[in-house]
């Protein structure tokens, strides 16, 4: 089954043409132009497929399928405010496709999206059941249950970032407490990081949390810990226990033992992990501790697109 | 359809014959034998079985659902170590009965059951999707989804009971931390209050908290409050306030945002319930407020031989 997969994020648009399972035909990246409004992007999507089209030759492509951020109407194809774009209120993005390219399109959202591509070209291979993290500014995440999304009653469902691991916890965006969103989120993480950092004069991100802190990003902790920082280690040693934290009760209400994290922090890798699984492991009931695994998403920035392109085919196995 | 449902408990075996969604047409209740090991509790089902088919007559019994406690293999149906049982290691049950009744056999936890017969025949008729929490010793849970169990990866999923609020909390009995269990679970629940009311010489419960502590059940601490003891009220106050906050991860979760509480402490009723909602809408994403529900369940002791009778249709919509 040949399929279009799009990936329309902030500031470009990544599209690719897939052989569902099977092979990746082409990739495109473009700005995503998301300034100038909805029929700007909309544009650019027309651009996008017209050239993927036209790359598939005579093979029919069957399908479309789109990842974006915000709150989407999966059943009727619509996308409601997605952050980072302009004049965007509530768009009926998947009718607009069809009806110029004449190919039945799916919207997810970007998180969802992210997990299923995993699931069928990259950590997730081979699993029925996941949970996918993507951890950046905020902590998103995609429940995969018999290799499809799980969407819940509106298709809100996933947002693993907003399990809260504190009742008493620090205040999260969202109006909650504790959500581990506001614990690991990138300007949670590095606003707990740097007094920790100012006060630590051995630590080689001393100065620099000093006089720039704004310069400092969780890659700048994973090379001072490579390099010996205990303090930068703590602090990645600590995100990954808390991490676990959540994972355990996800796991214990959810009877889903594999975790694959990626984005941003999961850069770090075995610094987060090992500590997600000690955390996750000490805390889970008994039936689940052996079977807990966490593992490193492998497709980076492609696994939107490439989860877009497979919506066509979850849901229906594999 | 008409099907056998049975609800093994530690003390008593209930059974129903029911036509599914539409009418029960008889029960039985009988003592368990749980400890006299498994041979005599089969004896009690066949028993039982025996009297339910007489009592269907020319009628065909299309098949027996069964809840218990335990660890139950449901692909298998086999149910390891049942607590409260005595030499009950690993026990084929639905062969056991399969063979001597020649119908299929259905196998699931009690806590799964209890949220199927609320959802055909209690508070969650009408709805997809729902959670139901028994509030007990222990805190069981069951995850309706479009109006079948939702199982997980081996069948262990719905442990709600173990969704942590707080990562540095109460040590649960299951070896984690800050589990909702360990602050609501009937035995946590009074270890907690014992001292609130031994404090409060003008709690009418003060005395026997004082002079004969074990006899106190959450009963008396709903009768007390109902004549306005304060220290009762915000005891049960604090019990709905905390499982508004395991709600409220598991509704970001699952998007799934109706809640249904029975066992023991439900019957403390909006003493509970109110403060449930008002704690779990003010930590929800903000899509989940509006939606967010918390209902009594309705069945009390009969939801798991009605859901178990109903095992035989769930999987299958309504």
């Amino acid at each position: 089954m040949i399929t279009i997969g799009i990936d329309i994020g902030g500031s470009s648009v990544k599209a690719v043409l897939t052989e569902i399972g099977a092979r990746t035909i082409a990739t495109r990246q473009v700005s995503s132009r998301s300034g100038e409004g909805p029929g700007a992007v909309i544009d650019v999507l027309h651009g996008v497929i017209a050239s993927l089209m036209d790359e598939a030759g005579d093979s029919r492509v069957e399908g479309i399928g789109v990842g974006m951020a915000g709150t989407i109407d999966i059943d009727e194809g619509v996308v409601y405010h997605p952050p980072n774009f302009a004049k965007w209120d509530a768009v009926p993005l998947a009718s607009r496709l069809s009806e110029r390219w004449h190919v039945p399109v799916r919207l997810d959202n970007d998180a969802n999206c992210a997990a299923l591509g995993e699931s069928w070209y990259g950590a997730g291979r081979g699993l029925d059941s996941f949970v996918g993290m993507t951890l950046g500014t905020g902590v998103g995440g995609g429940i995969i249950v018999n290799g499809a999304v799980y969407h819940g009653t509106r298709g809100f469902a996933g947002e693993i970032g907003h399990v809260s691991i504190d009742y008493n916890g620090p205040e999260c965006n969202c109006g909650g407490r504790g959500c581990i969103e506001a614990y690991v989120g990138i300007g949670y993480l590095m606003t707990r990081a740097l007094p920790l950092l100012e006060n630590d004069a051995t630590s080689g991100l001393h100065e620099r949390a000093v006089s720039d802190p704004g310069s400092l990003t969780p890659r700048d902790l994973t090379e001072a810990a490579l390099e010996g920082d205990t303090t930068a280690a703590g602090i990645l040693s600590d995100t990954g226990t808390k991490l676990g934290c959540a994972a355990a009760s996800v796991a214990n209400l959810l009877d889903i033992t594999t975790f694959l994290i990626g984005g941003g922090i999961s850069g770090a890798g075995d610094l987060i992990v090992q500590p997600m699984l000690l955390s996750a492991r000490s805390r889970v009931l008994e039936v689940h501790r052996d079977s807990l695994e966490v593992r490193l998403a492998e497709l980076g920035n492609d696994a939107g697109m490439l989860g877009a392109a497979a919506l066509l085919r979850s849901g229906d196995g594999r």
